[in-house]
């Protein structure tokens, strides 16, 4: 007999989620033994198929089944628009607005002085790489509108300035809003009114 | 190749957990993908192992993992009083306050002729026969200070009249106000000052 010590550790690590804290990790564990066949079970097979298949794409940083993502091994999406987010969360929420039909480049975060967060540690060097090899016309810098992303932007700006087209998203942003949180409507007037930098 | 399906599937099932909705679930599940080695595959084992192993305990309903818990089968706990709750989260804020030394019985819910839970739905009867059989000499009904808790609350002692010592969580227990938001010194106070019904 194990007690319940699997239980009360279930109930810790999912309290490590985002968005979960100890008393909704509670019910959620509460929720999913009470409907162990049809939710926990399930769950749990999922959580090792993702576990064992998802990946990084290796060239725009997206999360997929393999090396290289859909959106990059789709000749559709090549017709030289690169989008750059800052994360796959905002790269996600693009794509529900359905207005963007070029590619991709995720940057894994934001430059940050405090956090110690340079060029390097971000996928800023690959971008400059994919934008002086994949044909590209037009970077579109669709950066949160917090000061973080700002400056990540003129960064971005400063290292492209001259080869290549470079917008960024316009209206409907709002100051310190982030892409996660807007409607898709919002994100689709803000890429339609997107303007030059 | 399986696209990404499989991550849609997952956050689609994630997001029907209580306390989180579609936003949160897609985090959720970018952070489980970032570590899938430390968080995502340990939580898949432990979801598997407790799918495998939690069950309710046959005598009080109580979670864990054997067929009697292990409050039940402690011989401390059989101090003659007999804590009543609506669920398992209710006798788990119960057992973080520490004030409470003997034996629960939880409902699985409240009476409620909105959704048809008669008495039979809940483990009333079972109760009434714990009452008679387990050399019980204090029932405490620490239900929800709801309308459908107070109700159930006066059913059973209704059930129980003449036959126990009945009583009621008192000083503390805010009106509408659910045992598992509460902190464990208002438990604890509230246990201390209970009153006879
Ligand atoms: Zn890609
Ligand atoms: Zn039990």
């Amino acid at each position: 007999m194990s007690s319940t010590r699997d239980i009360d550790a279930l109930i810790e690590m999912m309290a490590k989620l985002p968005g979960l804290g100890p008393r909704s990790a509670r019910r959620a564990v509460l929720h999913l033994i009470r409907k162990r066949a049809l939710l926990l079970t399930p769950l749990a097979d999922l959580m090792q198929t993702v576990a064992a298949t998802a990946r990084e794409c290796l060239n725009c940083g997206n999360v997929g089944t393999s090396d290289i993502c859909d959106i990059c091994t789709s000749e559709k999406r090549a017709n030289g628009e690169l989008c750059v987010v800052e994360d796959v969360a905002d790269l996600w929420a693009m794509e529900r607005s359905s207005v963007f039909k070029g590619r991709y480049h995720v940057l894994g975060g934001t430059l940050s002085a405090l956090d110690a967060i340079g060029p390097q540690e971000l996928r800023i060097p690959r971008l400059i790489d994919r934008v002086a090899t994949e044909g590209i016309t037009e970077v579109i810098l669709a950066l949160n509108a917090t000061i973080d992303g700002q400056t990540t932007a003129h960064y971005i700006a400063d290292q492209l300035d001259g080869q290549v087209r470079l917008t960024s998203l316009a209206q409907g942003v709002p100051i310190g809003g982030e892409l996660d949180y807007l409607d898709d409507g919002t994100i689709s007037a803000a890429m339609r009114a997107r303007k030059s930098v």
